[in-house]
């Protein structure tokens, strides 16, 4: 189970703010609060500061790094903002956050998943088609394992996102990924899962509570991999409690941890 | 997704006394409560008075008849206070709890499945194999449904209760369940599913939490029947909001109105 901590993203104001100002000591607050609360990787992102979006992936990987030890997720649609936050990274494999089957995304991002041995977040996204079912989704995985596999990159190191959409507005938007990640775990059962939660609940009432419930049913089929809030101790709890149904928490033991330090609150 | 009330069950103790004391009105308003919070069905279990089960059963079913019109689930295992529910259940189609492979079991709960043209229960159970793995769990489902389609019972009134054993013993019990509730629907894409849930979380703490969470995982696989207390707002939470997410509850109408109504209290 791989938690990416997905708080530092300057689409989110007060991070936004941290890095107008250059506030290391708010960044690095929050990057600390992620690794204690048990993410494996921390999400960077600051793909909506355009103009000068290099240099503040600079700062941000220097200033996160100077305070936590933790491998790094460089989050862009900019590959020179890929590029020095994969440079600068120095903490286990980085992770580069994403690749699609379109084109031009996926000329430009390769070239760095190769510099780098960097693991991969595929998202089933190809030229002009955004995939509705299982079977659709399923041709866009095929051709980026085929493309990845060809250039070089290990299964263990690809993580395909199945790419969650609203069950608002379409009712079988869950059941589509459920199956997508079933179909994807029987052709390469060496590959992992990376995705976010909070499209699913778009549009509905309680949406931290559908959120939760969905990681428990995403797991179910062999999700291993989440972008997430993990100082949000309600989710956290979903995911401990999973691995224990789910028999990848031996004895039960971190479910026992878990609840023993007081992570579950209701 | 039909839901059976399990309150009316004298190994409870407030139930055990309203029995003894022939309390109707307790009863009515256990049985008036489930209704109410959504129960589909109302099981009736009076099984550890063994010396008179069958008077009280008969008097069971006709003191929440006179109360609620919700269908009865005849639970017992004793044939003959199974017939006298049976013959005394009046709303919708009575369903039987539960037959087993096992020969004895089976031959004094069949003719009562076509005599009343009952749903049943079918246990993954059969003579002197309890089965551990999906697999073995398989070879006692295609035994029972084998022989209740030869005695006339037809696929939709099958419901096949996987057998839910305690992950704190062995880990793999939860995946065991999920795994034959995907091959269940693969080969009898027809037949429904019934099972308990407390079994799953036995030896842990924050049980509820688990037995919630256990729903969702195995609505994902296609679970589409529960003994639970529909009472419970956490857990009927979990059911409304499973249906949403996976595309059973169509524009999340009945999700939307749950919320409306208060069911969700967290």
């Amino acid at each position: 189970m791989i938690i990416v901590g997905e708080l530092i993203n300057t689409s989110r104001k007060a991070v936004s703010e941290a890095v107008d100002n250059r506030d290391a000591r708010y960044i690095q607050q929050v990057a600390g609060e992620q690794a204690a609360a048990g993410a494996n990787y921390i999400d960077v992102n600051c793909g909506n500061k355009v103009s000068n979006e290099v240099e503040i992936m600079e700062w941000l990987v220097n200033t996160i790094q100077a305070a936590v030890e933790v491998p790094l997720c460089i989050d862009s649609p900019n590959p020179a903002a890929l590029d020095i936050g994969l440079k600068l990274a120095k903490y286990g494999t980085p992770m580069i956050n994403s690749i699609t089957d379109e084109a031009e995304r996926f000329n430009a991002v390769i070239p760095l998943v190769q510099k780098y041995e960097a693991k991969i977040v595929a998202l089933c996204m190809g030229d002009g088609r955004m995939p509705e079912t299982a079977a659709e989704r399923m041709l866009v995985v095929q051709s980026l394992y085929d493309k990845l596999t060809s250039a070089g990159v290990r299964d263990e190191d690809i993580y395909f996102d199945p790419l969650v959409k609203p069950v608002s507005s379409v009712g079988t938007a869950g059941l589509e990924v459920l199956e997508t990640i079933r179909l994807i775990k029987a052709q390469y059962p060496k590959v992992h899962f990376m995705c976010g939660l909070s499209n699913i609940s778009f549009g509905l009432p309680n949406r931290k509570y559908l959120n939760r419930l969905f990681v428990s049913q995403t797991m179910a089929m062999g999700m291993d991999g989440y972008i997430l809030n993990p100082t949000d101790k309600g989710i956290m709890n979903v995911v401990y409690a999973s691995k224990a149904l789910l028999g990848i928490d031996e004895y039960c033991l971190e479910y026992l941890a878990a609840y023993r330090q007081g992570i579950y609150e209701q």
